[in-house]
């Protein structure tokens, strides 16, 4: 997987940092993830070529999420797209956005497909053979959904040394590949495992933004690779973050910790702090592998 | 009258180029003129203070000239605003905005109070002592206006030597600089015109963007000191231009020339040219005074 980040700030957009938008490359999808006001800037900035993303989804309807969506919808237009384009978001986004292209007499010459969001419980929202999308419902000032990017498990990869020892026969691979044991012509049996190795472990990415501290979330995203939690605060603002519905670097390290998982990023930072090390520092107190999120920067897991 | 550009380009933003908002500085007013995305980070990096726009004029509802619309509203209820804001604007944007600020559980905690446009006439939407706003109806894909900006006519100036000749007490100031003739007490008049000078001519800027070419524009903008005129297109793409309701630089140049304006400013550019360059060029063999709009620039006069 990787993970483009175009923004990470919270509330406004400013000439140094962009609200809430990223792209996860998995098997060969560009899933877009959120969509604040200049999102479609920062893709081109970032060099991701906008007829490859194919799903948006969209965490919940406040503006730093979601208000750069119209512009993108449009300019996709533009660009003479005519393939499918799937929306996942809170109910109310498919009526936001239809009245919009409505005013402007701009209606998409594209399939635009809404997937409107309803449920507290987590649910699958979109699977093809290699890759699953669930909801991660969070507790935040209106409905907001996290997302969870999970790998299928893969095919089991053939071993050339037990295929050549034992003489199998290419017609028997695929039986291979899906776990099926050997069976001889003289009707003795080869476990799979003396011909094939184990698929390479599946990745996962949990994206959480935004969200109260909420401990609820723990066994739902136990031991993803990588887990994106919103730090909008630091400690000094506890009481601002539990008043707004959000989280300090501290709680999001206490999630990280919680569940386990292998790398946490942080990121949604209100611009009132000088420095974002310092959601870095605080956060290292309680978990140690952290990467900040900073608009531009990418990871690869 | 100051008119800062923040974005002057057709259709998408991108790194290098923003859709159409102004700014008109005028007897102490920032009225904004269009509000593409990305609009509020235009204003920033123009160091125009967002506290001092308390008018918001719209042309039409398409993406280009309205999606910065919701972000700006939402960060002005961020920043703690408290005066009301106006938005003039096409039927239907009243309901877009407050469709979305419902969606997003953010509703302003300043009076945000629209007037929408609906006459297909010039009509005053509005005037205080100093200034009026009319709309110029244009001939778009759908409903858009214009907006023309005038000075209202000031006082006449004292003349200080004539006061001092005739003696005129300072009581009847008022009275001359509203062009009346002075009594003196002998019962004989002294003509206002020995007595003051003519006020400074008011200033006037016309706001034409988006429309195809269209005469009937020109008794409404005659002689004003400044029009901007759209020019998506050169003359070379004039099919398109009149099939999409836009014009050519030699179009623009044409009304200016019609209507005998003082300077005339070109914008609303297609990306599709290397060189705005091309525009003027175009332009100058009709009308010789014009001024190529860019991101950023700014005319005083």
């Amino acid at each position: 997987m990787k993970l483009h980040i175009l923004g990470c700030y919270a509330a406004t957009p400013s000439t140094q940092s962009n609200p809430t938008s990223q792209v996860l490359e998995v098997k060969n999808h560009l899933f877009l993830i959120d969509c604040g006001e200049g999102t479609q800037v920062q893709l081109r900035k970032n060099k991701i070529k906008f007829s490859r993303i194919n799903h948006i989804f969209i965490s919940h309807l406040h503006g730093d999420h979601f208000f750069g969506l119209p512009g993108l919808i449009s300019s996709f237009r533009l660009y003479g797209r005519e393939r499918e384009l799937h929306i996942y978001g809170p109910r109310g986004i498919k009526e936001a956005i239809t009245l919009l292209l409505k005013l402007g007499d701009s209606w998409t010459n594209y399939p635009l497909l809404f997937h409107e969001l309803t449920s507290s419980n987590m649910e699958m929202i979109y699977q093809d053979e290699k890759v699953t999308v669930e909801t991660l419902p969070l507790d935040h000032r209106i409905y907001t959904n996290g997302f969870l990017f999970r790998e299928k498990i893969g095919e089991r990869k053939l071993d050339v040394n037990g295929i050549a020892k034992y003489k199998v026969d290419k017609a028997y691979f695929q039986n291979l590949k899906s776990g099926k044991d050997f069976m001889r012509a003289d009707g003795t049996r080869i476990s799979n495992s003396k011909l094939t190795f184990d698929p390479p472990k599946p990745k996962s990415y949990a994206y959480c933004s935004d969200t109260a501290f909420n401990l609820d979330l723990v066994p739902k995203i136990r031991q993803v690779d990588v887990l994106y939690h919103e730090s909008t605060f630091l400690e000094s603002e506890l009481k601002l973050s539990a008043k707004t519905k959000h989280s300090t670097a501290h709680q999001a390290a206490t999630i990280a910790k919680e569940a386990n998982v292998g790398t946490l990023i942080l990121g949604h930072y209100s611009t009132r702090y000088t420095s974002i090390d310092l959601f870095k520092e605080e956060a290292e107190e309680v978990f140690k592998n952290i990467w900040l999120a900073d608009d531009g920067k990418v990871l690869e897991f």
